[in-house]
């Protein structure tokens, strides 16, 4: 092993842990929080009272969860050991990588319940305080996923390479397959109950009986923030740890399999995460409301712009360093290193950029969904949103292509260096990456914010100054939530291509040409995201369906009606954890089939167009349901912000069919292509690995 | 030329010129119909008012239509003009596609507009001569469209290769063209119309008024009975004649580029277009509802399996005698044709299949809808709908893929032989699409049957055997238009992958493997068909408000309310064909500009990414529309026969939400992607075609 690449792996891992610790001590801030707080006695015991419900659901959902994950993960390590050394290494990585994703879901949720009521408990200081409160809960999870991720990839280096180094490349595909079973199950599974609990508390609570949101006479209630834990947070940081750990295992892979395995160019990618993961925590600390206006949507845009401006320095002189020990001949020198990190981070800001504005209510599209709405008219409503969903592909795929083709051309690949090219394409994508830690924080502060207005609003919290921090940061969770979805989709498909990269130079002589019929069979194939995404749809609306029957004779109850008695949550929570728990297996499972059947049915080339069209058709499919979705969602809030007659007129009543229907889009289906496209890329990267060593 | 391609395209424009001569004696016979009708003179008299404004208003929107697309094409003529010789003989090819495809287009329409209310008055006579009346209505149209087809590229051939042989492919390429470039028009111009006029009649007539359908008062009623002619008629025959087009000279193109000019085989694409087109209009004056229940939809289906089953013996006569004369030596032998010829058979009935399970109110999936919308819940509507058009794609896809592989083995593509067996591919294509005539028959019948419906309702005509009748023919026609549309989709992407296969072979060094990366950007690229399907569902929603607003005026009038004045027609005619008119220009022109940028701008490589990604990405996505468009459609059809509460019940309101959704999902954005794949896969043939040649 290159010393310098070990003594990269050796920084990664005392990166990671200090910023373990770093997290660890935001969360004992939270605990030690709020301070200075006065709330009546009643209402404080009544948020204590749904935060521990909220909490006791979420946790009994992730337990159930997590056991059947933890079977159908035995099944397959089962599987992994029965084929040979390799296996083992697959296995031991695929252990150890599902583990650590289980992990970041897990703690993600447990901060998320451990701010949220803490949020509205800080909003009786005031919003500056509140906001303080539920940032830092998310940059925990934040922290969480790339530190873990940093801290996995550097520790397999470490050991693997010392005890036997022919191995790792196996257990890297092991690390990232681990990582992205867990993470689709948790996406699914997550995005089934969020989105069945909020559809059926949506419908029964507003359309049938005619309660306001999170009343706490709706038997769903609870079940619905609980959703908001499980899916939005525990999911989505499944999802990036994933990713995350897919990327950079991807380019170290790509990198030994190019510049050779003893190249010191593998430290690369790993000095690119430790300096995105420092350049994070060293500016967490000073997180506030800033500005004249103390806008928090643009404190949080201010967060993203520092830390990469802190990263991009620090790459500069990292590389600068770097370079000068590792030589750049026949590599990169240092200013390519600085053009594909800028590429990166201005595809994470672009990126950001245009679905904020597909799916803000400040710009065109949801304005026009709005007023599309204006007669009532449900389906002029779902046509209009779906428009937009539809329109917003091309501007992202545009991003996404010209970062493809710049990188490329920057590494050489037009002037004969394809190698080199293809590099700096992996570059890029694990520089995008690297800033998943600052993503996820701001993405994970929605569901935060999220729960802190519905404990308010279930809690019968009656200052109206209270209240209205507790919405308006609400709303910004909102637009936090969707904003950050681009840039998963994005990272998601580079990602892939990464995978896909290696899985052809795992090859001497693979005819992947488009004129190859068993390559355009494979490409065909990728329709099965089509089955994927009708699956997870057709589930949410079942759980849906399920839960207004069983709300409707909780309601059959007076006193349950008049508020006199409170609703059997838990009934409705486990109805929704079954239902979802049985509902993720069919799908999660589709893209570990497909893959291996069209490989031994159609052969290599076909999965090589599998693999391929899986992401040129899941990338469009999935930034199209997630933002119709959150243009339907806004557009909604934008009309009961008053405009096109407000609550309770018929344009309301259109706005929130077409938020139902976006809801799983954007929660559930739409975020579920992202493991999906990685594991189909996986899959076969096992079976090659298999076959060459046995 | 080979003399046995000669006598063959001879042998083409004879059997054209008797089909023609066959569709001219069924409309003469249209024409001297109905006999021994008694009907009440004033509800003649309406009925034949009725027609005439029908007929007006589809004659207006021709007009209009077809003066805006002869301005484009002059613009298109002029430039072809100037790029050289090939540009002169592309020009040329590309006015007669093009005139023969708005013939075709017209004429079906004229056809339609003659039988519509002449079925209305059979309806008082019976069941049978109504049927009979309708079915040779759509003949006429299916006949036009396989006969011109066929006549077209035989005379090409006699006429181009006496005097400029050098010159073929040009020529078809620009017939090919010409009548694309008319047929994106027609389906989107007549798209637009029939569902912006059909949703704002909805709209406005049922949700806001409380109107039945085809109501005499309602002001866009005739509007919406245009709209079946333009876009359902007119529209589909454009496409189908151009598909039909595309694919028999993409066929002979290609066998001349791997076989040689003047090889014998270059007549086989055209006997197959001849025995089809004879086996058609073979059985056609036999039609009548057969067996013991007389059912209507059982009826056609056993004319397709007539023709097909005269067609497939035909071809066993005909190529036994071909192979004896032309060898088979390096080409194909009798069972290879034998084999290709029923593979193209079996697809066609099995996409028809496919079709009508996902889409009939027999089977499950709109059954599921129904029941989904049980409670009223729009969102609920939606979400199913929206799942059952995302698992319809699989197994059409599967069909497709199965029909490229196994021809691809029969030509010998897996031994070594790979020319031949895209070759095969080609051929199997070619016979799908010999079944045009009888396919294009079953779907004019829809609009036809929809028409005479729509009539006797606007004509209030009072006798209730007659409007069963007439309601009978209109639920079948709903089936009949909805089932045809898999064919379309996939003969479609046939036609597409036989352009691409000439594409490719018009290289000879082309990198167009999938680790290239201009071949991603390309593959990423075609997501630009969101955009387009974006941008058509906009407009339809916009010329639907629109019209709403216009019918909302004109009920400002007292006596159009109570039906004492007829309503202004004409005003909502005009403004449906001034926007429908309008919003074409901006979709039409896209799939034009698209290659050509990223021809110059990322080069040839990146192109066929584009051209393949087109095909992968447009056909799930038109598969999803179109299917799910029509489960939406008869869901509500279900539930108007009484189920889940029936007419006038909250499911009833939720399902006629999915039903608008759907309208121009089913008859505007998704099948207006057929044409769109096909141009921009013809738009590089034409930059080769004139690079090559100059």
């Amino acid at each position: 092993m290159n010393e310098i690449v070990y003594n990269a792996s050796l920084l990664g891992v005392v990166t990671g842990l200090i910023a373990l610790a770093v997290a660890w001590s935001l969360r004992e801030w939270i605990s030690n929080h709020p301070i200075g707080v006065s709330i009546p006695e009643k209402t404080h015991d009544r948020i204590l009272h749904n935060a521990k419900l909220i909490k006791d659901g979420a946790s009994t959902f992730l337990n159930r969860e997590y056991k059947i994950v933890a079977k159908v993960s035995g099944v397959i390590l089962i599987i992994l050991c029965l084929l040979g050394t390799s296996g083992i290494f697959l296995a031991g990585g695929f252990l150890v990588g599902a583990f650590l994703s289980a992990l970041a879901g897990a703690s993600g949720m447990s901060t998320n319940v451990h701010a949220n009521y803490r949020v509205t408990l800080a909003a009786y200081v005031g919003l500056p305080y509140a906001f303080k409160m539920a940032f830092r809960g998310g940059a925990v999870t934040g922290i969480m996923v790339s530190s873990l991720g940093l801290l996995c990839v550097s520790t397999t280096l470490l050991i693997i390479w010392r005890f036997a180094p022919e191995y790792i490349p196996a257990t890297l595909i092991g690390l990232s397959f681990g990582g992205s079973l867990m993470s689709i199950f948790a996406r699914i599974g997550g995005g089934i109950f969020t989105k069945g609990a909020d559809v059926g508390a949506d419908l029964a609570g507003k359309s049938i009986a005619g309660l306001p949101e999170d009343d706490p006479r709706n038997p769903a209630v609870i079940a619905d923030n609980v959703g908001d834990n499980v899916g939005d947070c525990a999911g989505m940081a499944a999802d990036l740890f994933e990713t995350y750990v897919v990327t950079f295992s991807a380019t170290i892979l790509l990198t030994m399999t190019l510049l050779g395995e003893n190249s010191p160019w593998v430290a690369a990618p790993l000095l690119i995460g430790i300096i995105a993961n420092i350049s994070f925590i060293s500016i967490v600390f000073f997180v506030r409301l800033f500005g004249k206006k103390k806008g928090i949507m643009s404190s949080l845009y201010g967060v993203i712009i520092a830390n990469i401006a802190i990263a991009y320095t620090g790459t500069f002189f990292i590389f600068d360093w770097f370079t000068s020990f590792s030589g750049t001949s026949g590599v990169f020198n240092l200013y390519q290193i600085m053009a594909t990190s800028g590429i990166a981070f201005l595809v994470t800001c672009l990126l950001v950029g245009i679905t904020d504005y597909y799916t803000s209510h400040n710009y065109k599209p949801v304005k026009k969904i709005a007023s599309a709405s204006h007669g009532g008219e449900h389906a002029l409503n779902i046509l209009a949103g779906h428009s937009v969903g539809s329109q917003s592909v091309v501007p992202t795929i545009l991003v996404i292509i010209s970062a493809i083709i710049v990188s490329y051309m920057i590494g050489g690949g037009f002037s004969g260096q394809e190698n080199l090219g293809l590099l700096a394409i992996a570059f890029t994508s694990s520089a995008m990456l690297s800033m998943a830690g600052v993503i996820v924080a701001i993405d994970a502060f929605g569901p935060i914010v999220d729960n802190a207005g519905g404990i308010a609003e279930m809690s019968q919290v009656e200052e109206k100054r209270v209240r209205n921090i507790t919405d308006e940061l609400d709303a910004v969770g909102n637009t936090t939530k969707a904003v950050t979805k681009g840039y998963a989709i994005g990272s998601a498909g580079l990602a892939a291509l990464v995978l896909f990269a290696e899985y052809t130079k795992s090859f001497s002589d693979l005819n992947i040409s488009l004129d190859n019929p068993l390559v355009l069979a494979g490409l065909l194939l990728s329709s099965v995201v089509y089955l994927f995404s009708g699956w997870l749809i057709d589930t949410v609306r079942e759980v849906a369906q399920t839960i207004v029957k069983e709300i409707e004779r909780q309601f059959k109850n007076p006193d349950v009606m008049k508020g006199k008695k409170e609703p059997d949550y838990e009934k409705t929570i486990d109805i929704a954890t079954k239902a979802s728990i049985f509902g993720m297996i069919k799908p999660a499972l589709l893209p570990v089939v497909v893959p291996i059947l069209t490989w031994f049915i159609l052969g290599p080339e076909a999965v090589a167009g599998l693999l391929i069209g899986s992401i040129i058709l899941g990338i469009p499919l999935a930034l199209y349901m997630t933002i119709s979705g959150g243009a339907w969602d806004n557009s909604k809030k934008h009309v009961e912000d008053g405009n096109h007659g407000g609550k309770g007129s018929d344009a309301h009543k259109a706005v929130i069919t077409g938020d139902t229907v976006g809801d799983p889009f954007k929660d559930t289906a739409g975020p579920a292509i992202n493991p999906y496209i990685k594991i189909i890329n996986l899959v076969p990267l096992i079976l090659v690995t298999v076959m060459a060593f046995g």
